[in-house]
């Protein structure tokens, strides 16, 4: 059975570790298989929100780690858990989110969201103008 | 006279169990019959918020659950209220809330909101990222 | 076994039988059975264009009529020319079009398409601002 | 017993007479009574195309005209005939078509498409960029 | 010159009094008259919010008040605040808030909010997924 | 040169005013002259908020108002802060707050903000079902 | 009384005389006076389609012809045929299309459309990828 | 090197042969590799539009030859034209259409249509009210 | 002064020469200089939509051809129609269309459609479906 | 290799420096290199949210400024904060937040967001009417 790869995961460096960046990722094309019915394959789409320390992942890395899941059995729960362990593991972030927000099966949807450090949300930069405000615009999903 | 039937409702383990993990789903198939007009069945899209202790709601027994209401002549505030019962009596979670959304009846359309648990909301995880906070996107409903 | 009932059907008579009127209706509350999968319900909106002769479908009683499909266990296909069926022998219009839109089973959804009468298209009065056209605006399904 | 008063009906001179026009014309605040249900009133939006003679619709006239309906028991089908019949002998347009757009009734929607004129719609100057084209763009609608 | 007439409110009991139920509702379908003309006809969505304590409104006797301003010559201000003292004299629910959206007048909206009641807002449940968050789905209105 | 004209600007009374109203108003149809280029109009949807104490702003006489900068030359900040000190002046409300967003120039857009009152924005009756909360309901600038 | 001034519009070449270019364009800063009430300035979007046959009219030339309507009383169906009449003297295309979409007046919408030449439709390139027909996407209207 | 399997698909009875009727699919979840970069996933929607002669193409089974292509490198082009191949040889149908839409890659996209049979489009009932013209519809793709 | 470049455009072999194909494709990320003002770039989206002969445009080569234009002078119509020439040189397409859609200069926003082949439009394969049809879909330019 | 340019930067005075101002700016056509991939452009749109203390950015200036990075190889993360050190070493406001919204690239979207200055987020004027809190209505990016 496969498993996801963490391996493949790269880091930048952060070339403004003294000012509070906060970064929101949004990856539509996430495949997975579902453990009770492997041949039939799950669709969902992964946001990343997080705020850098030293390091910022690298998104040609990120793509291929998210890839690595394509043929792994595994829960909607436990793929969210599992990104924000690998990925906090990666770049010791101040603090991540990770939402999951799977397809449709047998008629309802299931949306994940676990979160990581004891930043305070008010002093994360946010801005009503990003992709996570209005994912009507998110490119890859349309 | 049907009623609703909780026994077919099972459960998974949550795997995650020391993390804070929010779960949202939405179920845009839900009907029951009006107890004052029972020729004439209701419709509404059941959402569904919580946060897991040590049970996770198996998502086809929750399917199975919400069909059986199909006969059932109750309220739209009943319904939602019993849902909430029932659910929190199977998993006994840190934290759920239902949300009922009825078709319109004579021009008027009514939504029904109920929680359960002390959790404060600011240590629930929550993500502009899912469909609960963009409606436009949930699959069957559409 | 259940069967759809076209003796609730009723009609009013058409005031202006001289002038070709086009009506188009959408009825997005409903529902009939999976013949594979009984206990599973699906769901549908139903459209109904039209060109009346001397007589126009009755609203409540197509109402009723098609709560008979309630307990029905019927594929997408047949349902819509059943319904095709009752109403055309209900009123033998110049010319009529039942779509049926089911929601989405296993990640697929399926659209019926089936019309009567010889009427040239041409012929049909037909705006740019009915719901037909802009269903974004089909309040019940929303 | 009310009746809608075509009286009020205004027009104003083509000033173009000699070059085909096509005005679009939406009305979203119709409101008159349920023959069957006197004391509920209907409520719908009246789109008019039309290619005007000599004269045009005086704007301001047509709202009263629209107003007289306010108190009238009236079936969809009839009302959207009757003005066009009353609009079609107060202007004589080369050409017109009335749409009324009813709201839902009993979870099922009513559009009522009429027209008048023997103008072959392929003379009829239309852009893509009007209204009608456009109806998320109507103003009092929304 | 005509009044409202709360005569006809009437209510249905709560059967969950000891949980903090939220109902949203959404009438889209008001109409009343300008007192500065009243020849022509306001229009307006009214959205209610509230938290039942003993009673909750039954929908229908509120379709029948709401239609009782119909022939009212009232301000926009005057029948939102109206609204808002006939409910809550008719339920004494814990909190309620009134909104009254009217139609443009001259090119310039207005919308009225006015609220009742000491309850703490965070204690009320309130959900990202009704109506009163996603406007556009508000059917009649469209 | 042009200047602004408050003279127009007229009230009526607030019927209720010992209940805490909000009001919100949407304007789409300003117009100025650009202070570099007068020759090139400026154009811009004025929204206002307010809680008013003893009066409330006419609303024929306001949009005669805004008219009056048709041909005045003044930048963004400055028309949006002399509409908030007119229209403060005339009805010393408890709170207001005036927002211009001004049509794209040189590819950017501006939007100002500006208030008054010390209200705190707590107390202010609110709700997500206005035009200021979906502005894709504003009607004149479709 | 001011009028409309052609003077200003000016042109440049057709690089590629001998294919067939259909231009689109789209301004929605037009602004112009009622005849009836000439205090009350209207605000119209205005669409040009055209073939070029030697001459393209020149962008900024057509923003100040278009402004020269800015203290002009003159109807709807009056402006969007004078505009027809103006740019078709200046460059005497093979075929164009002018559709004025005026602001909601008294709850009614009013959009003209006039065209020119003889030029069959389906010799016009054209493509559902413009704005015309995605208005939606039209810039400076939003 | 994977190929797609065929064998997987089933059929079920037209059960209304003699009258022509149209089936509109939408599959959001397909996933095969780019011939380039195989490590690649590319993510498409795949329509399906056909007039059926005595088989309808059974659902589950088309989901799962969808799914034998998940580790196929194949071209966009390919896939769409591999697709209605094997499709049109399993039933014949008198018409069919197949319309891959490819993800985003290097900032294009790409849409690929393909046809069979000889039906003039004037034959196939088509309606407005299908998923096909209503594209913000389809469930699973948002 | 810079020119395009059209030698990096490369083209694969069309597998299936025998079926009529049509190919869709977007590419929002155009961007060039105007020949008025070189300091100001200008933006837009580019649509390509056609049928192939033995050849299909390679789609990295089209994205290196496109940023050839990004320090070239050239107006918009020009632009549009090189494209066209450059295409068609390359692959003799038996039918080809280019649409290309500028942002917003002084307020007025231009489109430009060109095509190529005498292909008759009803032989061409063409779908609801794609993104030419849906341009809310098209991802990047989102 | 290229720089940014800060010296194109110009400013306006601030009229109304005792009040509380926020100004919002949204510029979607934004571009500069890919660090990595040199020969490939990126693509942004930037939003500006700012409080001005002495000093206005002046817009035409800014457009410049923008411009200057058309030819500069940077990370997204650093482009977003250098222009919050430009602009806040330029006008020093009370308060500025910068949010690039980048394309996308391998199928992942970044936004990057940053801001500046101690003031308390309570005291910002902010409404619910601004383009940032309704992204559908930013002009030259659609």
């Amino acid at each position: 059975m496969s498993t996801p790869n963490p391996d493949t995961l790269d880091v930048i460096e952060n070339e403004y570790p003294d000012r509070t960046t906060k970064l929101e990722l949004a990856a539509p094309e996430f495949s997975c298989l579902c453990p009770e019915k492997p041949s039939q394959p799950d669709f969902a789409t992964i946001f990343f929100e997080y705020v850098p320390d030293e390091h910022i992942i690298e998104l040609k890395s990120l793509k291929l780690y998210l890839t690595s899941y394509r043929n792994v059995e595994i829960y909607h729960e436990a793929a969210t858990n599992q990104i924000l362990e690998d990925l906090t593991e990666l770049i010791s972030p101040h603090w991540m989110r990770i939402t999951g927000k799977f397809n449709t099966r047998g008629g309802i949807t299931t949306d994940v969201v676990v979160d990581y450090g004891d930043f305070d949300e008010g002093e994360i930069p946010s801005s009503n103008a990003t992709r996570m405000e209005n994912l009507d615009r998110i490119a890859s999903e349309r």
